[in-house]
């Protein structure tokens, strides 16, 4: 049996263990009621997540590679399986918050029986096989957190005067000068380089030509986007894609998801509490139509992923480390802050091979009407970032830390 | 200042106590988890109920009757108020379940302040306007116990493998013989007669021409509606309403609400866990569309409420008091097991005067595809039904305890 | 073999002829654009209704007593029966519209082949059954005849600059004052004698008690409704029931169907065009919703169908004669110009035989979450309406000739 | 001003009016009730195509540059613009088929008076400016041509026995042996060459690198593709996108569009009639979503539309004349009988600069969940059609002629 030595796997078994701490870190002071209820369809109950990302490990660990486990519950299959059609049936998204049972503290006794069984299968040595997939399932969790932290935004909000996440005041934003940066036309590589983890949409890395292109230094600012807004762009369809006209005017958006107007003065809902609207803090939350609209506004246009990733490998960008901030105060940052759209749509790279098993399930199938977001944002869990990262989401939600970087073209 | 006396107000202290310590009672032993969400539309989070009880004494009398009374929290009205416009606006019903906070524990203060308030006030002397209204409120959170139970139903049987509610076994059937009992043609008073406390739609009392009739002794049995089943009635066409076939074929009902059938065996979920079909026991959590087309099976119907009623006042019928069971297994009782679906829509009797206020919109702005359930059932508080009580469901639901009480014309 | 004698059969036959012309008569100057199309799932296209009225003779004579009779084309079995579970499947309502074939041409050969095959047929003698059925089909084309009116100012009324359907003009409205008629408790007869023809529902002829009542001796006019708009009441919920107040928001409704402002002044389209609001004209094409807050708004109710009943058999009314008159000009009939809500439920009346048959979905199976309207309306065929006639709707619904009576407790 | 030279004129003429007579051709032969009605939101009545392709160039040419042309009708701009926001309200498109008025005969009339107002206005001499919208209006039309094809037969194949369209028989389909052909990595220039006329999405040209990849020189044929409806290709997830999964079993999809199994045989209804469904042609009325799935199945994939491009650039294909033929029978053409579905999003080219004035509508705010499909198609216009042509479609739909040409990796 091909094992890992004991360096690696000591090193591995603290990441797993501090990952799943930071999760459970993330819902600890919340109130039972927060985490439980799913006020929309694409939002999940806390507790799912806590849940699930157990699941994944028992599932695809506990249940291939270690004999005498035996499941925590034979029906946390069906419940906490997401979307693994190979995996058996799964309980439907939208009905997650239908759940009263298992309780909170049923998931955090199965989160410790099956942390306890990875540690003990892990000290007795780890074949490459399963440390493959116990860093999937780390990244996975990793992902889980930022999004813990969108579904504990959302749940929070809903409520009508809602309260803090975060026990620490909201820094304020760092005023920002205008700046582009222009990069030539050239043939680049595009995708992961085999350094490291990286999921299996990065891959393969590839060849793609680029023409020349100028790209923002800066992400809009909270004051740039309400410029939009006062120019009445939300009432001029001249600006907006077909679909992005009809989803603003179905759902009565004109403005981000988190703004508010109270008597005349603009306010926003951060992790850190109601606050009023920073004019130099980045833009976030807006869905793919507004990005559009706004660049359309401006006489930009977003940029593709390629140029995205281009520029993040053109600048000395490291992502800065994750700090306690939980809102957005940086517009210059070249990552980290938020998550900008691009105008790519999710695809598969030129001789995309899934990840296998299960596992085949994880992207690919997903490839569809999904916009690409590069960039990484104030919730991205420390380390979990690279260049070539590719996020996506559907091109009306919001409810990610999701703003605007703006191209142009230069020709 | 007109004040009844100190005995009656003793008593009425001591009533509205006890009403508030029962509800509370209710959701005791649940956990917070199940208190919270809203599976279904109609149902509502039992924290809701534990807020919108003690706001309607906290808005219809010390609003009103307190002077140096403030508010527990200013967004309450909003959030508790169940539909009454001229309160002010109220959350919507179908959204009641997004809302996380405040938490169960905050609610069980609000709780504890008006209750306080309330047996203050009522301490210093009552006016006779204010008992009424508090008699309202106390009638009110009774209707609301019942509601919490159906509720509470529901929600448990939401998840996968359904608790019990209640710590007892369920207890056995009473087996029953068919009888049927004939009335004579004649001009009954239909409605409350003025003693004891009456919802506004139970009055005034007035004439009603019943031709001869003959109705059922016993509620029907869950063996009869197996038969019912089995005989493939709900495939055909023959026995329903127009719109109940409609209802049946998208919603694949096919059985009562909590009925199950595992492996060729059927259950049904009870508060007391689930347990093997009683084939003597009362059929419950049928709807109005279900109760029809069983009753056109039989070659019977159901009865009018007018008949229901008369037929009530024929038996030496006393509503048995409420035991620990809360599951029907008696068919043979003439009320307190299964509320009974009549043939009438729920309609305003002739001269019907509504309450004043803001309780003006009890009642009344209901009469609308509604049909009226009469006789009670096992939730039903103790000291809460009158042969006068009028429930009334849309025909199509099924949560409630409704059961079937056969008739037949006589001509 | 039972015939009737050949007297009453060239009257039957004459009478069957003369009904089947008027359907077709009333087509006539339509364009084929205007008999295709449905433009809500309530509405059928004319070309439909042409069809199943012939199909209904078709499908419950000639299949059943002739013989040598093959039906015209065998699809026209699902395309034209409405909703007859026993004699097929049947075409879904609201996909009548999807249907291009058979051409309004085809439908018309289909009606001439099958009103050929029932006059041969009648000629060889009338079994008294056949002869009985063929009443039931005169006076279900008759029904039809009126939801063509319905329909076809629907249709017309969709498109942007609505023509007139009737080539003669508007006649003005008469004046009318106000009175009311006080009619003493008494138990009466309600439902049909006996004497001539009858639907099911309504029989049989029972006795009801009824309190002391008055009764408006006009129909509502434009000029008292437009004081209830103006009033706001529209935007008052007290006036309202809950389902209305729903409706009535969720479809942005604050007017009668067919009312339209431009420019400040007040329009009604009407099968003679469109015209400035008649203040002195009757209400027409407004929901149950809007009847019963326009009443509770004057301090009145409505009546119930069997005080309506009663009212008019104390009236010395007969239907006047069918004019060429489209639109409802007079407020002070009896009858004959709008049918008028009832705040009774449509249910069966004590003792209650369906037809038989096939027949027996004629009505028994609507009888839910439908409101009674009685007397009447300008495009009710001549000879086609009788006292005990009680006409069904909806309580949304506004797109039949619906008015308003009002009603008052005495006492 | 600056005319074009009376030669290209009178070609211009020609070529307006050919199309213009060809578009009222395709119409010719239908039933009016045809031409009325919307059976699905996404199909337009056919005739709204023939006033919509004739409000093109009333609105874009006469009204702008005929100084004493007077509009046909004031209220065809609203019912006849489509998606213009522009240009003023517009009908709502679902809503299309709600009109009966104006009737097809009317709309002939306008074709007319605006066919002879363009005629005299080019007689005039012709702006450079107006030539280079009349050919958009041509081009236009073109477009409408095929899309009065897609709607008619959809149309009347929801007829429960659909006509068949053409007179003539359906053709015999040509056996295919299968072929790939082999293509070198390279960077390529894509998109249009400013040699003839394009639509401004197909511009600008543009670099773009690809990798050696394989592509059929077959399209895929209702043989194979009913292996894979026999290998139960639709009831496993692993080869659907998540969406399409869902879209399937929402829908209950399991074969092309207008396959119908009739008693174990499989028949297809084309143009020319319901036939038998003949294996060696090509595909056709396919989603996305299935031909995603089938290309998985079969290990393949779909090619890039770049790859699309460069492929038709490297065979000597010419679209091949337009037949009688409307239905594909041909397997082995690289162009000209089915559109294929790409694996590309429909996104801007780099450079990309929409239509000026009310034409920057025509394409770009159409650039979002839109899949690109390549190859021209049986119905497409003689003439219409070129090697940089860009079809777009969302990926449930089916009712285009579209198909599947498979794709491979080489490394």
């Amino acid at each position: 049996m091909a094992t890992s030595d004991s360096c690696d796997r000591e090193e591995l078994i603290l990441r797993f263990s501090e990952t799943r701490k930071t999760t459970a870190d993330i819902c600890a002071h919340l109130e039972i009621e927060d985490l439980c209820i799913q006020p929309s369809a694409e939002v999940s109950p806390p507790k799912w997540h806590l849940g699930h990302t157990t699941w994944f490990f028992e599932e695809l660990i506990l249940q291939q590679y270690c004999n005498d486990y035996n499941r925590f519950d034979k029906q946390f299959s069906l419940l906490f399986n997401s979307y693994y059609k190979s995996a058996g049936l799964h309980w439907t998204q939208k009905d997650r918050g239908n759940l009263s049972r298992p309780t909170v503290s049923k998931i955090y006794q199965y989160r410790q029986i099956v942390d306890d069984a990875i540690v003990s299968l892990l000290e007795n040595g780890i074949a490459s096989e399963v440390a493959a997939i116990l860093e999937i399932g780390i990244q996975h969790e990793q992902q889980h957190q930022e999004l813990l932290y969108m579904d504990i935004k959302y749940i929070l909000h809903c409520n009508p005067n809602p309260p803090a996440y975060s026990p620490l005041p909201l820094e304020s934003a760092i005023e920002i000068t205008e700046s582009w940066r222009k990069l030539d036309e050239q043939l680049v590589n595009i995708g992961h380089s085999d350094n490291g983890y990286a999921f299996d949409n990065e891959s393969p890395q590839h060849k793609a030509y680029l023409a020349s292109f100028s790209i923002s230094e800066n992400t809009v600012t909270n004051g740039e986007y309400l410029s939009f807004i006062e120019a009445g762009a939300y009432q001029q369809a001249k600006y907006w894609l077909s679909m992005g006209w009809d989803w603003i005017n179905k759902n009565q958006i004109s403005s981000p998801l988190y703004w508010q107007n109270i008597d005349g003065v603009w306010y926003e809902y951060t992790l850190h509490g109601l606050a009023p609207l920073e004019k130099n803090a980045p833009v976030v939350h807006i869905s793919y139509f507004e990005a559009n609209a706004f660049a359309n506004w401006r006489g930009c246009r977003l940029p593709t992923e390629q140029e995205f990733e281009h520029y993040l490998h053109s600048t000395d960008s490291t992502v800065s480390s994750h700090s306690d901030a939980l809102h957005p105060i940086r517009a210059s940052d070249a990552t980290n802050q938020v998550w900008c759209w691009t105008q790519s749509h999710y695809s598969a790279y030129p001789g995309y091979r899934p990840f296998k098993g299960k596992l085949e399930e994880y992207n690919g199938k997903f490839m569809c009407n999904q916009f690409v977001l590069r960039g990484g944002c104030v919730t991205t869990p420390h380390g979990h970032y690279r260049h070539s990262y590719r996020n996506f989401y559907q091109p009306h939600q919001q409810w990610m830390f999701s703003g605007i970087r703006l191209a142009k073209d230069l020709s």
